[in-house]
């Protein structure tokens, strides 16, 4: 059964985009994935089709009517999917959630544009705010595109290598090690020894190291939380030999 | 003078894209931004074109060879321009970063694939690390869009509207109030009374609080470092009465 993903934009014409190339396009022409997109202008009123007005209390700009965005939500079946609602204002995506979605049976996206949407129609829709970091776009399309990236990457035969998945940053709580590929000697700089050692062991002790000083030079947050993880583990190791 | 955007990337095709809607596109068609495109795959090697080879000290996956990608950061007259390379081993993508980047010359973005870059490549050619979150994509494409995206819209003369900036989510540490709009009622939710008062100082207020709420509930990150800006800032004051 294919993952099924809908996207609701006042740019329909960004889309597939990105979502089409590479092992994405190659897995939705294999139908593991479906898209459809949904134009929410065709939701607007009058001849103009006006999506949106001023803000109620003042202010710059401009805000999507709750009834237009839920004309359009409610033109889909949603068949258990959330309904993303992509804004700064949202939990900050991580690889966690992209795991979570990617194990259901699809996404609606609702793509924001100028102020914002309408508080009531993000409540009575249940949507679910989610933010993709700590910066503004000028739409919520590029941090779509990134969600539904991400999940649809996790999606079984998608990837085509599920041990480059386990592999990669975050899976471990650290960031990925340094890579090095051919030539062995590149503008003087030689591969590191030990990666051209044969030694298993030695490459995958020499690797996770490199993960641990990256990891506490650049993100002292994830660094915090693989330790407290490391203690964790520890302690119900001890536990286990009482 | 244009704030000038290079992109390397292996699909091409995928630009300008989301870059060229709403007022992204209109600003690139006034000429406030350039944009190029260079297909990393032209570098490539012999009759293939071969951009990758397999990791030094094996693993799954293929890495970008440094030679090949050297050759085309090589091939763009850097400018003055920073060299970022989007990776989830990277420094977090942040508000900050894009005020920074929008006040600089522009920004060549080297979009990743597989497994990796070889690291040599990132230290001789002063790479910047840049991550767009704690979540794997396929490809750099989606991260370097939300990048330049966000960092276009800061720029004199692209967002129309100044002041709706300033108002915006992390512009004062905080989450951005709820919004509302027409019609006044929907599905018996009624717009807040005080946002009809025509009380500009209650409905300031209003919002700064709701603002204050939102951000203690959902980001105890950003409401931490808020209320230590608050410190500062009183103690501040304090050394300016004595």
């Amino acid at each position: 059964m294919a993952f099924d993903v809908s996207i609701i934009t006042l740019y329909p014409e960004a889309f597939p985009g990105l979502l089409d190339v590479s092992i994405l396009g190659r897995a939705r022409r294999d139908g593991l994935w479906s898209l459809d997109v949904t134009d929410l202008r065709e939701f607007g009123l009058g001849k103009h089709r006006q999506v949106d007005e001023s803000p109620a209390g003042g202010g710059a700009g401009l805000v999507l009517r709750p009834d237009v965005a839920a004309s359009a939500i409610d033109s889909l079946q949603q068949k258990g999917r959330p309904i993303l609602y992509l804004s700064p204002r949202g939990q900050p995506f991580d690889q966690a959630m992209a795991a979570e979605f990617s194990a259901g049976l699809g996404l609606i996206c609702f793509c924001g544009r100028f102020e914002g949407l309408d508080e009531r129609v993000i409540q009575k829709r249940n949507m679910i705010e989610v933010s993709l970091g700590d910066f503004i776009l000028a739409g919520g399309e590029a941090a779509a595109q990134a969600v539904i990236e991400s999940t649809l990457r996790l999606l079984p035969g998608v990837a085509g290598n599920e041990a480059s998945i386990e592999d990669e940053s975050f899976s471990n709580g650290l960031l990925e090690y340094p890579q090095y590929t051919l030539p062995r000697t590149w503008e003087d700089e030689p591969t590191p020894d030990v990666l051209l050692s044969g030694d298993h062991k030695k490459v995958a002790e020499w690797r996770l190291n490199r993960s641990k000083l990256l990891t506490e030079a650049r993100r002292p947050d994830l660094w915090a939380a693989y330790l407290n993880g490391q203690r964790i583990r520890a302690s119900e190791t001890d536990d286990e030999h009482d």
